[in-house]
């Protein structure tokens, strides 16, 4: 295994650049003073351009190819065979691309992110919009390396979720909403419940507490992370012994940073959890956006939103706020944290509404990178379509267009799929843990995760991404993606809180 | 000038990778979970060999050639002269230096100050023996890469303060010690002032609110900059837009957090007044530890302890702290910020003794590299000098070898004689600048620093590594370092508040 070492030691070296990279945006995003900024972005492309250099260089090639003789005789599941697969893969696209257009990309996204933390409270989409124009080029050049598509948007989409293509996402996507929509439309018929509890004042500092201790219950391992303040909480990895998530506070929202850090957690989980052997090699990184959002969602949503949760926690929240909770009966508050919503923002989106966000954006950058619809009238076209599906006016681009990060910070195109993929998912893995466990709803009441952790880990996290996306969900789950699960988990969750009717339940196919 | 435009972008190129294992290193110091430290080490490794290679490749010696053909025709203080001037001047410096040995110390600084963190206040010498006997020889192959030496010190002394030697530091520090010891004996021999004032709990954010609100008036610029939380305080750079100062506090020392911000302030002054058009080379950094110093201590002390800085700023700090200073008159403070002592720790030491402290880490450094001492030996060593010098036993190694971050996060060698070169400095600058603007005196009494700060700026910050050491000291005060403005300053001061006699003063030598 000769080469096979030589390429890891290579391997080590590009994953130590783009880590030393992930650390320059992390502190941009956290700690940055507005100064640092032009040189920031520099200092961003150089290192993604040394790490795509080293990586795309002959000789990486050639130890490949050394490589997959020396592991020939290996089964398919052995960690080297796994490591020498993966490689190629990541190999094969990233050669395509050439080095300056990775530098390039990388370069305008941190001027793009700069701008956007400025635009964005300034609701001054003119601002963002050459900007968002030159992505929208880069996004498509770096799309057109790849000769084998059908869709411009498939090689952006198998960066994130290899396996899928825009087609296999779209069929996905038009199941889910045909199947959703009853669901949403006889839930929001209802009286809403009043969640009033939550928009009462908190400081930041007692939010951020209960959050922290909340996640070190669920296993999130403070020796190797932390949690800091940013605009857009994100998850993120300086190796596998550094795991940081990052969390914002809105003192007149008493659980908005809490479930942002549930979220976030989910995912820093995922990555604590994989085999630390990995460290250094492409293995040490969660499969796919979908699989990676299955936990951020499973933590924020399945676990972090139950019943049996605050069964476990509402006293110790009413302790923490007790002149805002000690009389606001726990089904009052659960109701509140699972109110749902036609609303203007995903990341505040209800469990059931969130989709449809989701869709929007997806279809958008199917649309933008496809030529239907131009940068020039994305504001609009983002107003017309939000009112046609949420039957909400759009008040404002900070509130429509310019409410994400993705776009100001990245490629357009393959990045909001997996959040609803992962919502699928969350609940396909969920159902499997507790078929395996069926003590686990009552560990959650008990306030234990450690079982659910367990299955989560064994199953999915410490692989890593030593098996693919489609891969991990058949052997932890014996199945293919499937609907099924997270349609009968909503219609589980929101029939008793909405007092749902049995035909409403057979127009939304839940089984 | 087509080869000095070549050699520019591979600088810039150069120092974008040391500015981004700078930001490596501030957040090992600040922010980092203890689970990150193996990574960070190999990380710190990797950019420190990739700079050191791209500098060194034989590219850069022959555009270093063709750049000294293009400005031969410059005068020597043309900003692209010196900047090919002193780019030749560190490539000879880092050709003699193998990469290997480059990347070894920095994943073995990384690792002993990661060591040092735990070891110090475990008062644990013995963990960090090994250690040290490591940095020891990695500091000596450093050195003696270096063919033309007196000592083995000179090369390391150079790095840090070039233009020095051991023989030359030996014969400053030789000439101070004789002229400063009497003036420290006649003060330890009064009583000495109740510092009482100071030893009062202040929170944390409250004494860092004060410190934050002082060095906005001294001009630190905050959208260029910001100040975070570390064991040992230090300032540092990620591009002349990012420089930042950081701080630790004592809750019971109300003042030990604000000088170690006026400090670290000061050094953070000199790197954003540089000229912006010097970003991404070699002149766009302070020109040596001395001159870097001297701006530390000269806006931490010659300012910061001032009587007048005191009556602009004492009302403010009483508000700050009604109840613990508000019956104490502002005699009473100065009195107690100027308290002399002999005392363990060099970081809290008074103006006055500070020196020998740093004679004693200096006198150490050249033992250790010379062969004198051996570091089995090193905390028993110190114990002893410490006595013969201060007349105080050391009661640990943490307030004895191992208070000092320096050793252990870098080589031993060139690393403390700054210090006092800056103190000498800090009264040789003060010096020209009064006489050039004799009002600076009273605009300290009315908080004013603009007109210090710009002299300082126009003589000093500007130029960054433009001018040596010893040019900057010539052109901004008309004299090679002299020791006389300090001692002169320090008579000044210390004699009325000590009631020094005249006799007293012939024996230190002051005019």
């Amino acid at each position: 295994m000769k080469s096979l070492a030589e390429l890891r030691k290579i391997l080590f070296e590009i994953y130590d650049l783009k880590h030393a990279g992930a650390l320059l945006s992390w502190d941009q995003t956290t700690y940055m003073p507005p100064g640092g900024a032009p040189a920031r972005g520099r200092q961003l492309a150089l290192l993604s351009r040394l790490a795509h250099e080293r990586f795309t260089a002959p000789e990486v090639g050639r130890l490949l190819d050394a490589a997959e003789r020396e592991v020939a005789s290996l089964p398919a599941d052995s960690d080297d065979a796994a490591l020498v697969r993966v490689t190629r893969r990541e190999f094969e696209q990233s050669v395509l691309i050439p080095t300056e257009l990775v530098s390039a990309l990388s370069e305008h996204s941190a001027e793009s992110y700069q701008a956007w933390t400025l635009a964005r409270p300034a609701n001054d989409f003119a601002t963002m919009r050459p900007i968002l124009e030159k992505t929208l080029d880069l996004s498509r050049r770096i799309a057109e390396c790849f000769p084998d598509r059908e869709s411009i948007a498939d090689p952006l989409i198998a960066f994130s979720d290899y396996g899928m293509k825009a087609a296999s996402v779209r069929a996905v996507f038009d199941e889910l909403r045909t199947r959703l929509v009853p669901i949403v439309r006889a839930i929001t018929s209802r009286t809403p419940p009043d969640a009033s509890c939550l928009a009462q004042h908190a400081t930041a500092s007692e939010q951020l507490d209960f959050g922290l201790g909340v996640i070190r219950k669920y296993g999130y391992d403070f020796d190797r992370g932390r949690q800091d303040m940013t605009h857009h909480p994100f998850m993120t990895k300086f190796s596998l012994g550094d795991v940081r998530i990052t969390t914002r506070v809105r003192e007149e929202d008493m659980t908005d940073a809490l479930f942002s850090t549930l979220h976030e957690c989910g995912h820093a989980l995922y990555e604590q959890g994989i085999r630390m052997d990995f460290e250094g090699t492409p293995l040490a990184n969660g499969t796919s956006s979908g699989v990676h959002e299955s936990q951020s969602r499973l933590w924020e949503n399945i676990v972090g939103r139950s019943r049996g949760m605050w069964e476990h926690f509402y006293p110790s929240l009413q302790a923490a706020f007790p002149s805002q909770l000690s009389k606001v009966p726990l089904d009052t508050f659960y109701r509140a944290i699972n109110r749902v919503d036609r609303s203007l923002i995903r990341v505040d989106a209800d469990e059931v509404t969130y989709n449809l966000h989701v869709m929007l954006r997806f279809g958008l950058e199917l649309d933008l990178l496809e030529g239907r619809v131009e940068v020039k009238d994305l504001a609009n076209v983002w107003r017309e379509r939000f009112e046609a599906d949420f039957g909400l006016p759009v008040p404002d681009d900070r509130r429509g267009v310019l409410q994400d990060v993705h776009w100001y910070s990245g490629v357009i195109g393959g990045v909001f799929q997996g959040y609803t993929l992962g919502n699928i998912l969350s609940a396909q893995f969920f159902d499997a843990a507790c078929a395996a466990h069926p003590g686990i709803p009552s560990d959650i009441v008990a306030g234990k995760f450690d079982v659910l952790r367990g299955w989560l880990s064994e199953n999915v996290y410490q692989h890593g991404s030593k098996f693919t996306a489609d891969e991990v969900v058949r052997r932890a789950t014996g199945k293919p993606l499937s609907l099924d699960p997270y349609l009968a988990y909503l219609w589980g969750k929101y029939q008793p809180l909405y007092g749902l009717r049995e035909e409403e339940r057979t127009a939304a196919g839940v089984a």
